[in-house]
């Protein structure tokens, strides 16, 4: 009997590492999860990860034949194979590559999260077959990959696609990156927040969300409010949606993708928000671009996005590149 | 003896249409120059063009071969062949590749001026050996031009990299596309003029630009103020590489070049502008990417620019496209 093929997708987060094997059509046949310890070594990791992988693939061996490992990380470099100083994790640089090769030797690639995402999306979401795109996930931060042609925007240095770092009001909020006026400080679930918080306290109008701390709030809290036609958190979604908008006409104007592919907590919240972003994007589009540019929802599992796009990362690699 | 290859390069300007045989040197053999008469039809213009060449390039056969034709002008697209209403012609759509052909039976290329001028800084300007990197034209507008992985960014439908068209300043000065804010408004020859008459409205200081009207006023008087201490002048300066520099932080953020390449009239401000643009490009960029990103200024006569970068994209297919 000829063997499935089948890809180890991994994903290292701060508090999780996930790890699902992924047929070619984006079927996961086993889940795996354990925790990345943050304080321990990156060794320490993968020697936990691949025991328990060998132990679940011994187990499926007659029946699938793993042919390669794609792994996504915070801070990974694609062109150089390592993880650089990743955030909440005590690792310094990491040579992922070099540390997954002395246990399985088979293709290997890395590439940073918001990467593996859109990737996912080319090959098992709602952007199959598109060659030009840009995949957001509006979470606790607002990450970006850029495809074009067919393939992900690395750059000169393999840092490319920080969308969420350019600057939409000059001068603006503080963002963690040491800057002011980033995207994602404004479009993200803590940017959706921090919009609340201002809005609190210059109007005088009545809300829900008066009863909340800075820490209790969330993005859910908010669009719960807007759903029951709170003010405050409607016109919080109609900034969030106006700034985000507005900064994805720009990258129009850069890179000329047929999509946006939004994906993330926020972007559940479906027209609320995404209302006001068609809205703001067609309104600072040129001319050439109106009416033509796609704004989709993801429709992969939020739970199992990761690892497919981990796991894309690597299909992606076996195919154009015939590793 | 054997002949050395050439292409014609040629600009498709508003006024003028200029073109040369160029070597893979980058060697201009010969240059012409006809009005280009903006009301009359396209193949008006190509018939006279090319007349002209035949007769200039009956004289060299015995010593080149002509191998391609590459042509630059304003709206074009380089998947269609087509140039799209271009600003300043009385053309509509007119399908160049095709009235091209009847005349020579060689591989031809069309691209808009900004994406030729990024070829010729690659071919033969300053970004010789570069991968990745960004040519920005300061001239009447703001034109960008940008090189990812040593090819040209098109987009999804030929229109990538209108640097000029994204919004620096949520709600600014209008702009000839329609919109507001937009960075050419801020960083072009008319931006740096618009920039003085707002400081000459809003302070009380003396300048010798208080001599001038709107009409008279130029890119090219604003920066001999500046030289000699004129400090309205020279906050205009400052405003503009305030401006350029962080909105080429942002195309960082999005892009990771490792270089940017200017050209035109306010490009030659030398440090005038660079020093302000150099300070705002570093303060805003990621920590990634601090003193890593190269300005350079483009070595090509201003004069001969158009027609290498049209050339630069023949040779370009030629050579990477086996044609």
């Amino acid at each position: 009997m000829k063997k499935t093929k089948v890809t180890f997708g991994v994903d290292i987060g701060g508090t999780n590492t996930v790890m699902g094997i992924v047929d070619r059509t984006g079927n996961i046949i086993r889940k795996e999860s354990i925790p990345t310890n943050a304080m321990d070594p990156a060794a320490d990791l993968f020697e936990r990860l691949f025991n328990k992988c060998s132990d679940c693939f011994s187990l499926l061996k007659e029946e699938y034949e793993l042919v390669g490992i794609g792994i996504g990380a915070p801070n990974a470099n694609y062109y150089k194979g390592i993880i650089e100083n990743p955030p909440n994790l005590n690792w310094g640089m990491v040579d992922v590559i070099s540390i997954v090769k002395k246990y399985y030797d088979i293709p290997v690639a890395l590439t940073n999260d918001a990467n593996a995402a859109a990737l996912g999306e080319m090959k098992f979401g709602v952007a199959r077959g598109m060659k030009n795109f840009i995949q957001i996930t509006l979470g606790t931060g607002l990450g970006s990959g850029i495809i074009i042609n067919g393939e992900l925007l690395y750059g000169s240095d393999g840092f490319a696609g920080e969308m969420g770092h350019t600057t939409v009001i000059p001068e603006g909020r503080k963002c963690g990156c040491g800057k002011r006026g980033c995207l994602e400080t404004y479009a993200s679930a803590p940017g959706i927040k921090r919009t609340v918080f201002e809005l609190l306290s210059q109007s005088s109008d009545k809300s829900i969300l008066r009863d909340f701390s800075y820490n209790e709030m969330t993005a859910k809290k908010i669009f719960d409010a807007a759903l029951t036609g709170d003010k405050i958190a409607q016109v919080a979604f109609k900034f969030t949606g106006k700034i985000l908008g507005q900064a994805m006409a720009d990258a129009v104007a850069y890179l000329s993708p047929e999509a946006f592919v939004l994906f993330g907590g926020l972007a559940q919240s479906g027209d609320m928000l995404l209302f006001h972003v068609k809205k703001y994007l067609e309104s600072n589009l040129l001319s050439i671009w109106k009416g033509k540019i796609k704004i989709l929802l993801s429709g992969l599992p939020e739970g199992d996005a990761a690892v497919l796009g981990a796991s894309a990362l690597i299909w992606h690699e076996l195919e154009s590149k015939s590793l």
